[in-house]
């Protein structure tokens, strides 16, 4: 059988129960799908292919899924560091804001945090941050796949006036990308301390009506529990379970104050969480109790944050932070294993966006995003464990190949679709207005 | 005047109060010494380089230095992950050691070991391991700078039989390493609970002879402390303590379990504590209270750890490990700062091994030991803050030069003095063997 894609690799991590690594195997692909995955004697037999990649020292493994980021935020990376969260908040990112976002700021900043998602694995991100439409736009131009958040707020923006004009606009834009192959969409009410609960409300039915995730941070720090309980004599958790959130479409990101009451919530109403693990250590947000979650059935996925709290777009730095932080914050070293940590990276957060038979792992039918990663260099020999040295040793340079929807979006380190003798200069432009302060 | 080198750089930050970062300034470099640091513009009039280097995209650091390691078991870098720690040590590591350790394993570990310091821009480590002497001849050969450490333990290795012949065997190797310009020795009882008090006297008097540091695993479990109480009815500090071991030689590594007494007791005697933020998470063995021990006064350094529990050597890694982590557990998001990782990770290295004369900074007299970073890839761009940009965006494969007292041992991030396909087929060969089990 003729087929558009074959590639015989060294080891492949389908991501599958029961959870293995194959040796010497290919993964067939066919009209953007995995049709099938086999020794690569067999296919050698069985199939043709237009296109043949054999890549004997690499792993390949399911695209990277970047459950929470603000995309844009990219043009802010490192502009303030090593300060308290308010005073970071309060004094420097949403002045910068303020003065400088707009649709061109979102097309730009969307733009590098593509290319670095793409050159680091990622093929799939969920973002939440001021013109969606925008970013989808960049996210199709790409190639890469993305959900986008539809934003609501209380606070007017230059997108939109009040959490009203947020949700119509929102829903137009659902409604634009219906029949989008690459971009879905998500209800993204900031948090509980931004939205009010008229909007929530409305977004509860939304969600329902559409099938569509809810995004929102929940529970991030101490603080934001204790300003609640101030002004509502609630928990934030217990006021979004009033409101009718608290189910299968909740993303619920941070979530590092949790009671075990609270986890017990999240496990039964079949929510989700986004482990932020790099962006909470460095806004000394707290510390999510992943381990137990994950054995509560809550499903984690993982996130990056935005640029400006971490201050990278890494997938693989933020499964490594959470194999790490994971086991010392559940006083056990064998709590969120690097297999643990891969799901987290991949099929949980296709799950988390509704996407789990689409993407999230190497299995037939579903769409072929894929990502290749080369394992002979010195820093990761000798290899006993691919799994294991992919999350304690690997780097995201080390990814040369990546696919989405059968799509080869980096070829041997170099991206496909974003020139970057076009795209840096327009960020060393920005680099020069905001700088100015 | 004419002189060996000079590079112009970008950005140097030469990590000297007040901390600054300077801009296109050169760094003049004449018989394995900086002589001189000044911009650019001045330099070209008053030097004539036999080398000269252009670096506009790139930032000049001290090298890093790798303040505890234990550099052969990059033998077993993954071999066995998510275990529990005492599972983990009995039912795989040891063992592993007792079946193969040997001249040849610390021979080929410590070549791959310094081959993945190099290319990451290390270019001084504090070693642990058996057969320091194999390790100082590896590093002479390579031209990279080590503290070997003289190991002293209770039980009989292939090294040595006995506590008296594990010392005999370091004092016989320090005075062999006593005119090498590259290779020091620390004196290195491997942990309270594996050396008893007779050799440990003795450590601490030959210790204070020979300006010797004493380099042990302290405190790095709750486990330890309560087997401690148990067999001595003290705490392990506190029993070196009563031996004369905690003094300004003292180089405490990991740390985790500290009182406010014992943080005190560190601060007055000048001791230095090693920090190991990946391994600690890693293991589960706690979190040091990194940001109280530096407000205290006391001299904390940075290390990786051996291969085995981290798994890489990455001081890149554990510079942004030890920022991010260090302000969640002060539940401040301003403490441990980027400047201050930076600091971590050289001139307090430098001053735990006494060698804060020599390297540590960039100082004019000190040796060149420096090291570039390019800065201009897309992930570590827009750039507004060189530090804040090295330590939480940066990745150690954008070290492209490394020089030890002058000499160039990575050019263009090509090793200079490790011929890789030499060595890799000794690792190859490794991995078989280890890899039957």
């Amino acid at each position: 059988m003729i087929v558009d894609i074959l590639i015989h690799a060294g080891w492949i991590i389908p991501v599958e129960p029961p959870f293995d690594t194959v040796k010497d195997h290919t993964l067939v692909i066919h009209d953007g799908r995995i049709i099938d995955l086999l020794p690569t004697r067999l296919a050698k037999q069985r199939y043709k292919g237009t296109t043949v990649e054999t890549l004997e020292n690499h792993v390949l493994l399911p695209g990277l899924i970047n459950s929470h980021t603000h995309a844009a935020m990219s043009l802010m990376r490192g502009i303030a560091d090593d300060l308290p969260l308010m005073d970071w908040l309060q004094h420097h990112i949403w002045p910068l804001e303020q003065q400088w976002m707009s649709e061109e700021f979102v097309k730009d900043g969307t733009d590098l945090a593509i290319a670095e998602m793409l050159r680091g694995g990622t093929t799939c991100f969920n973002d939440m941050y001021f013109f969606p439409d925008i970013t989808a736009q960049q996210a199709e131009q790409a190639g890469i796949r993305a959900t986008v958040g539809l934003i609501v707020i209380d606070f007017p923006s230059v997108w939109a006036k009040d959490s009203d004009e947020y949700l119509q606009k929102g829903l137009i834009l659902t409604e634009q990308l219906r029949d989008s192959s690459l971009c879905s969409t998500a209800f993204a009410p900031h948090a509980p301390y931004t939205v009010s609960d008229a909007p929530l409300q409305k977004i509860a039915s939304y969600a329902k009506e559409l099938h569509c995730p809810v995004h929102i941070h929940v529970h991030e720090t101490q603080h934001e529990i204790e300003q609640a309980m101030e002004q509502t004599g609630k928990r934030p958790l217990q006021r979004l379970q009033e409101l009718g959130l608290v189910n299968k479409s909740l993303v619920a990101v941070h979530a590092t104050q949790l009671t075990d009451a609270e986890i017990t919530l999240l496990a039964k109403a079949g929510a989700h969480i986004v482990h932020c693990p790099e962006s909470n250590l460095k806004l000394a947000s707290g510390f999510c109790p992943v381990a137990k979650c994950l054995d509560a059935g809550i499903n984690v996925a993982l996130g990056t944050d935005g640029a400006a709290s971490n201050n990278d777009l890494d997938m693989f730095g933020e499964m490594r932070t959470a194999a790490l932080l994971g086991k010392a914050v559940a006083n056990d070293a064998s709590a969120v294993s690097a297999m643990t940590a891969l799901r987290m990276a991949t099929i949980n957060g296709a799950k988390a966006l509704g996407l789990a038979d689409e993407i999230g792992s190497l299995r037939i039918g579903k769409a072929a995003d894929v990502i290749a990663i080369d394992l002979s260099t010195l820093e990761t020999q000798p290899l006993y464990c691919p799994v294991s040295q992919i999350v304690y040793a690997a780097s995201r340079r080390q990814v040369t190949d990546v696919w989405v929807a059968g799509r080869r979006l980096l070829q041997n380190r170099q991206l496909t679709t974003v020139d970057l003798t076009e795209l840096m200069p327009r960020i060393a432009a920005w680099q020069q207005r905001l700088a100015e302060k």
